[in-house]
């Protein structure tokens, strides 16, 4: 099982707009620092649809050599399935097996079975059994939803190779109903408030946005949750989590996000962001400052 | 203006799922002799987002080769603004001018001026003051409206280079009200039946998917809706498009299209699709032959 704490981390960029790979490389030390188990880059949080194939390829190498590929759960899927293979098999050609997958996701109302056929066309192309892949069930932004009995296809046409799902549609429902049909299969949280219920519940961990910011939190929740002596304290994680959570979505997230990871580490480059998202502007800057230092946050001056 | 009828062409495959570009050739050349006044390949209809940008690129050169760049109005638009970008300067390496080009869709609810950013990004680096850009609206499958505001901005910093719109959400009040709003833009109906109500109205064409089948009757509307002698047969030319609209949105819309192609020229490759979309079924097929020959459709045997 892929079991952790993930982070589905922003991706720097410099002035030109070109990924900053200095940056990527410190923050994902960081996070390895924070107590995160692993990093989920280039996903949502990490305007991967944003980068082109070689820019992807060049953050994901940059990231491999920082941390080491067994740490990396990058985000390959595209809508055109020869470039989820190229990507995936970029992926396995640096020594990351894990990948989170989103479904080709350009038309919409799509069939169970031209799903079906999309993941099991890459999967045996790319015929490679060390592969390992977490499905992507984030139906508000992709308009494409996984549901359960095509995760009953997939699990059972690919044992061993379908292990997983981060679901970031936020209803903890969907997720325990996954956990109770598919014994033995990663459900991952990707909302952040849903760390300790879905723990309760037999989940596998979670790969989120607040991660940039408080995996310190979010690890204790993860590997003490069980634990009635460190109830409070668990308490307390899930809640400092949920309030950076609450800080950032009450901005558009994503850029809130880079903008609060600007702060982190006093540098104002994080705060840029690709087109179409918009960067924090200079007064929401300010008070996100503010904010951050309300709950508690260890604010830098940000330097570029 | 782009003026005239457009055919959003669909995409033959091999066997193997590669793009047929000999079928695609001849497919470009009948679809001249129907009488359509350019070719819109490589959009919603013709799987572009489903294809690499290398098959994109390998697709365009073929219909470029068949009928003349002149002819062509490609989808350039993709998720990643760098991918846009080499794209569009590929076609116009081709002599291919005019493209119409999708806002990044992966985000959902994003602002006007990501949006605005966005394109101005792409035109701006593309540098070229023979791009023409038709934008392109279709909400219900990309999630990115474009809406007047937009196009305000769009057309002020861009007048010559942001030309038109191909409105496929299928409301004539929309294409109305941009008609009168914005002077000298072109407003292309994206939906058939919407043709000759469109042009009472002052608009500029059509780029349609059952242009595959009856460009010659869109022709027959786009030249004469305005002459009163030729009232009834205008009338039934439409009807002759609304028929096999109805009998293609009567199945799953792309299959039913590619499948109705295949009939027309006998091939059966033409019935292909690629996942996430799945071919109709043996079964859909001999039906849909029984209707298309109910319609008065020439229909031939199919061959490989």
């Amino acid at each position: 099982m892929i079991r952790g704490v993930y982070c589905a981390s922003a991706t720097p960029l410099n002035d030109d707009q070109s990924p900053d790979l200095g940056a990527l490389a410190d923050h994902a030390r960081a996070l390895v620092a924070d107590g995160c188990d692993g990093i989920a880059l280039l996903g949502t949080t990490g305007e991967a649809n944003s980068f082109s194939l070689t820019e992807r390829r060049t953050i994901l190498e940059a990231a491999a050599k920082a941390v080491g590929p067994e740490r990396l759960l990058p985000g390959t899927g595209v809508n055109a399935l020869p470039e989820t293979i190229e990507l995936t098999r970029h992926a396995l050609s640096l020594g990351v097996n894990r990948v989170v997958m989103l479904p080709p996701n350009y038309y919409k109302g799509v069939s169970d079975e031209g799903l079906f056929r999309a993941y099991a066309h890459v999967i045996e192309t790319i015929g490679d059994n060390r592969l390992r892949i977490v499905l992507y069930h984030i139906p508000q932004v992709s308009g494409v939803p996984i549901g359960h009995d095509l995760i009953e296809r997939l699990v059972t046409a690919f044992p061993g190779t379908v292990v997983g799902i981060k679901d970031s549609a936020g209803k903890i429902e969907n997720m325990t109903a996954m956990i109770e049909r598919f014994p033995g299969f990663s459900v991952l949280a990707g909302a952040d408030p849903l760390l300790l219920p879905l723990m309760g519940q037999g989940g596998a961990g979670c790969i989120t946005a607040t991660s940039n910011l408080v995996a310190d939190s979010l690890a204790t929740v993860f590997r003490h949750h069980a634990d009635p002596i460190r109830a409070a304290e668990v308490a307390a994680a899930q809640a400092r989590i949920n309030a950076f959570r609450d800080l950032s979505n009450s901005y558009t997230q994503i850029p809130a996000i880079k903008a609060m990871v600007a702060y982190r580490h006093g540098r104002s480059l994080w705060a840029r962001t690709r087109a179409p998202l918009v960067p924090l502007s200079a007064s929401e800057l300010a008070e996100l400052k503010d904010r951050l230092i309300a709950i508690g946050a260890t604010v830098k001056d940000l330097a570029a």
